[in-house]
């Protein structure tokens, strides 16, 4: 018998004798006449109908069940379905205890209710769907920058690097055999890392497109719905590039390519988000392909909060030049512009870190950063030209007390110094969005955050 | 201007006028009547050759400076390259002083000399064609899988699991800002994971096919040239798959299909290692497409310690079945076999984990893994069928005092349980193989070892 997986049964143009399909029990309708399965085995979001003589069921064909199916694929006489299996036999190859299996059949369990059973989960409807989107997207975020002539860096995830100052750090050592031993495994602390930015800048040297694709971490003491200790991060660096344009051109690029990709390559499991997950007004948006982006709006900071200051209504954070942007602010700025990606350009020096670029301007000194916010979500991406003229740096490191840490930063702009910028794009927001899944735990297969790390 | 990569102008059919290229310098040659530069852009690991009046040359225009060159591209008389730019203008972006920057105008410097300097050897011609080789191989280990049905998955760095017995564990903890503070980020004590398999095992209950490929880490006090703390690993985990065989294809064809990939995305590159930096040996087996595979042996555990026994030479450590195959035994096994990739398959039962799968043979009792030996290089991957049948594992975990701690692990054994296998092969020791590179840490961007965490 021909193996096939239920993607490609369903798929099929031709009936075919001698079929063999295997995978997990969704639903078991037993009557007189006739016996329904429906299996799935994860290669797509619709199960593959069985149809049987009722001679055919056992006492452990169960939901939940894995079995293995043998018959004629054949056209089916349903309209919402293209083939069926006939069955000849029909094999239990591991049963399922359905009293004790959390999950129910044809139940539409809340995502809070299966988060409680990260081993079990991905069995669920909605967590398949989102674990497929995810691969989807993972491949087209690989792709757009393999066309487009970027490298790939697999910048490290332990790092001597501690004073970017994102927030807290996650410390990595040895784990303590006996507590006396107290020396260092690497001769210094060492840390997860919370970007790859400055990695990839190093390599922005010699490549002039780079671009990574891992976990970045942050110990914050939260449980947002918008934040992980553990999450994916797509950073990218481009030399030769004076604009900051350029870079909000590679974002909105990047958007539209893996979006188009997730929805012409799972647009059912795209479907099932919008119909059963997203709050409304998201789905709103969606309504073709690259339409997330179809417009966006463009403001400094500066506007931003002249914005914010006439605005009617009252805010928790008096918004002021020279503060940072909070999660009202953002929300009502997205408002302000039609509920659309903004781009907020040109925040005060003072705000940022080191390495961003010093516009030169003034009274309200700025520099070359970039902060792409959506709809729901809030910073989306961020981004920045960097400072790649050495007085500037070595200035503003030596006010800092940093210029014996980054001396191979500084070195950088001592040989071949090139203009350049980059993003990063929290990958778990990304995928929150275009699917409009409120909590950033239902879009990661193993979430940690503070008090838990299961598994 | 149009801008072009100096792979694009290489590449060029046509002549053109108004061309602009950006790079770095890898050579200036200064003639009474002609200026020759060659400019790199990380796109290639050939360079454009510049044609200008030596009225172009400034002070500043040296090795390792940053450029922008306009001028016109045109067929080149030389026989070794397609295409030229004759410069018009030339604009020194940064300059490089040569004086204290360490690496020297068309000089080989030994791997070992650029290690010291981790963020500039990407600007060295052998890192920066071994960069371009590791990207190309990601992308192509996404594509197959992806090309085969697999999902991918983000397995976590951050685990929980501390028992699998894999050497020594990273401990993460938060940064302690005061001592006094002692309870744990996640409640629980946290390690950095040394592999995604259990992980896997969770999805390969939902999909048949799934794969990860990503960082994992071991805390090893060792200075091997086999080793590191914090290396890549690609896992495959496969549903339904009753026989180590299926696996060891697996295994077969992602090392054809990725290594057949770099070796047409990027010759050149390739070529470099294969002149320059493997020993001759190693290019023996380097003759074309697919050709590190053309043949392979298999051979049970039990044959190889035969083999081994009878063996003319003397090992420091001595033959024996039920004991660890040592380095010196593997390469042994290999030679015998004709210095081919070597699958050993079936090892004791008491030498492996838990969680691989009992071949209830006996009275040399064994289990269904397999380990895949190359020349040169030791272990390139490992595998096994996992126990899919819950009294067996229940009873081995019993015997070990594991049951609460994988209780989660026996209920993927307890919801439609399925016979299932997979793999993990290391992915620096994949490149060392193919590129013939002696020491894993001059195929990682930035090693991480026991006693170094530079940058």
């Amino acid at each position: 018998a021909v193996r096939l997986r239920v993607r490609e049964a369903l798929g099929a143009r031709e009936t075919a004798e001698a079929v063999r399909v295997q995978g997990w029990v969704r639903s078991v309708r037993s009557q007189k006449e006739v016996l329904f399965l429906h299996i799935n085995d994860g290669s797509s979001l619709e199960s593959l109908q069985v149809v049987a003589d009722p001679s055919l069921e056992k006492r452990d064909l169960t939901f939940g069940s894995a079995v293995e199916v043998q018959g004629k694929l054949v056209k089916s006489p349903h309209r919402m379905q293209n083939m069926e299996l006939q069955a000849e036999t029909i094999r239990v190859v591991g049963p399922c205890d359905i009293w004790s299996f959390p999950l129910k059949m044809k139940e539409r369990h809340p995502l809070e209710y299966v988060r409680q059973f990260p081993h079990l989960r991905c069995r669920n409807n909605t967590l398949g769907a989102l674990l497929r989107i995810r691969s989807e997207a993972t491949a087209g975020i690989h792709s757009f920058f393999q066309d487009n002539g970027y490298v790939h860096i697999h910048t490290p995830v332990i790092t001597a690097n501690d004073c970017e100052g994102a927030g807290e750090l996650f410390q990595v050592e040895v784990k303590a055999k006996d507590s006396v031993e107290k020396t260092h495994f690497f001769n210094v602390p060492a840390f997860l890392t919370v970007s790859g930015q400055l990695h990839l800048e190093v390599m922005a040297g010699a490549f002039t497109h780079v671009f990574t694709f891992g976990p970045t971490f942050r110990a914050e003491n939260s449980q947002s719905r918008r934040h992980l200790a553990e999450f994916y991060m797509v950073e990218a660096e481009l030399s030769f590039t004076e604009n900051l344009q350029d870079i909000m051109q590679v974002m909105e690029d990047l958007f539209k390519t893996v979006t188009s990709t997730v929805l012409s390559k799972c647009p059912r499991d795209v479907e099932l988000f919008h119909k059963y997950i997203a709050p409304a007004q998201k789905v709103m948006h969606v309504t073709g392909k690259n339409c997330y982006f179809s417009s966006s709006c463009r403001i400094s900071y500066s506007e931003a909060v002249e914005i914010l200051k006439q605005a009617p209504q009252t805010f928790t954070f008096k918004p002021e030049w020279g503060c940072d942007l909070q999660t009202e602010h953002e929300k009502y700025l997205v408002k302000h512009c039609g509920e659309v990606p903004v781009f907020v350009v040109n925040y005060p020096y003072d705000l940022k870190p080191f390495y961003m670029r010093d516009n030169e301007d003034g009274p309200q000194h700025t520099v070359a950063a970039v902060d792409l916010l959506v709809p729901g979500i809030g910073e989306l991406c961020g981004g920045s030209l960097r400072e790649e003229r050495l007085p500037f740096l070595e200035s503003r490191l030596q006010r800092l007390g940093l210029t014996d840490t980054y001396q191979w930063y500084l070195d950088l702009r001592k040989f071949g110094s090139v203009p350049h910028g980059g993003f990063g794009m929290g990958f778990e927001r990304y995928l929150q969005y275009i699917l409009g899944v409120d909590n950033i735990k239902d879009v990661i297969p193993f979430p940690r955050f503070s008090h838990s790390c299961l598994l």
